[in-house]
């Protein structure tokens, strides 16, 4: 899955740049992939390249993007602004895939009614509400560990379909829920990890 | 390399609660992962369990910490002090996993001398001097993408052995230096992929 990303992140690169058709060797070799895994990958979700000519850059990327489900936009709630809640309003990938921060909620009375880059604070009291009201469809839970489980379950029965959870705890959804824990601390291991063992493979992050 | 790190928060989790051995069914339960993959997994660091006694926690947990390099403490620069750089520095999991932010520097002059959770902001004026002193080892980019490229060059020439990069921005380093690409979108993306897909599986970020 994280490697859809990265070709995403690539192919979309190329047709800034103008390239209309890509060989596998050349979408390869710019991600650290072999080019049998990229004809393997791509075969796989329908596309075909041909020899000599390559694979047409626009129409991956649109079909890339319906994969991961990007090729529409996403109402997102975010749910507590300390700073790591203000670096994700700001954080331009976001919007550049889709995902619209359409509300914010935080449990401190004194954040409620402030501006975010335009966005008005509200209670989160009201995160029921309104998120049933703007029909949003992915929650955002960015507060500290012990108000996690609480927030996740009121996006729950507000009608969320998926949640990605920041807080440093692990909660718990129903099955039909999607979720997905960011643990900041992983990416760190990964480097200590890749400086331990004096590799020099490039990875990113999946 | 991702599972190795949910194994070790599952493990130090088991440790917390005072458990001395664990199955590998039992663990891979907890992480949503086969025992047969288990075994292998830690059969090839070197730890078989006994049926019916199963693995130590206690030494899979140092055995673990050994292989991911956070068996000891490790010096990391934090260059940029916007709200993701704020959110670095208060966050708990990387102190936990031995990363210590020893130094925070910034390009904005206005931000030089201010304390954040005890450590004075430098000037990034004194990054190359500052890093080769604290015998830094690892830094952290949290500056504007067009700012990356040259804050990552004068780390390198500074001495660090890794580098993990949350500017928007790709960065190139010489082959010796470890490098680690965050990408928050693709955290969101991987969210919206599993909403679309409507399936239950569980993820965490890897």
């Amino acid at each position: 899955m994280g490697r859809l990303s990265l070709y995403l992140r690539q192919l979309e690169r190329m047709l800034r740049d103008g390239i209309e058709k890509v060989s596998s060797r050349r979408l390869g070799e710019a991600l650290g992939i072999s080019d049998a895994q990229v004809r393997k990958d791509l075969g796989y979700f329908g596309h075909f390249g041909r020899a000599g000519v390559g694979y047409p850059v626009e129409e991956l990327v649109k079909s890339v993007r319906r994969i991961l489900g990007t090729d529409h936009e996403w109402p997102v709630a975010l749910v507590g602004i300390g700073n790591l809640g203000r670096a994700l309003v700001g954080y331009r990938g976001f919007r550049r895939q889709g995902f619209q921060i359409r509300a914010i909620f935080d449990l401190d009375p004194q954040k409620v009614g402030q501006s975010i880059e335009g966005i008005c604070v509200e209670p989160a009291s009201d995160l029921a509400r309104r998120v049933a009201e703007l029909k949003i469809t992915l929650g955002i839970i960015a507060v500290p560990a012990e108000a996690a489980q609480a927030i996740a379950d009121t996006l729950v029965s507000a009608g969320v379909k998926g949640i990605l959870n920041f807080a440093p705890a692990p909660i718990s959804v129903p099955d039909r829920i999607s979720l997905v824990a960011v643990d900041l601390a992983i990416q760190l291991e990964s480097l200590s990890y890749q400086v331990r063992i004096g590799h020099t493979d490039r990875e990113t992050s999946e």
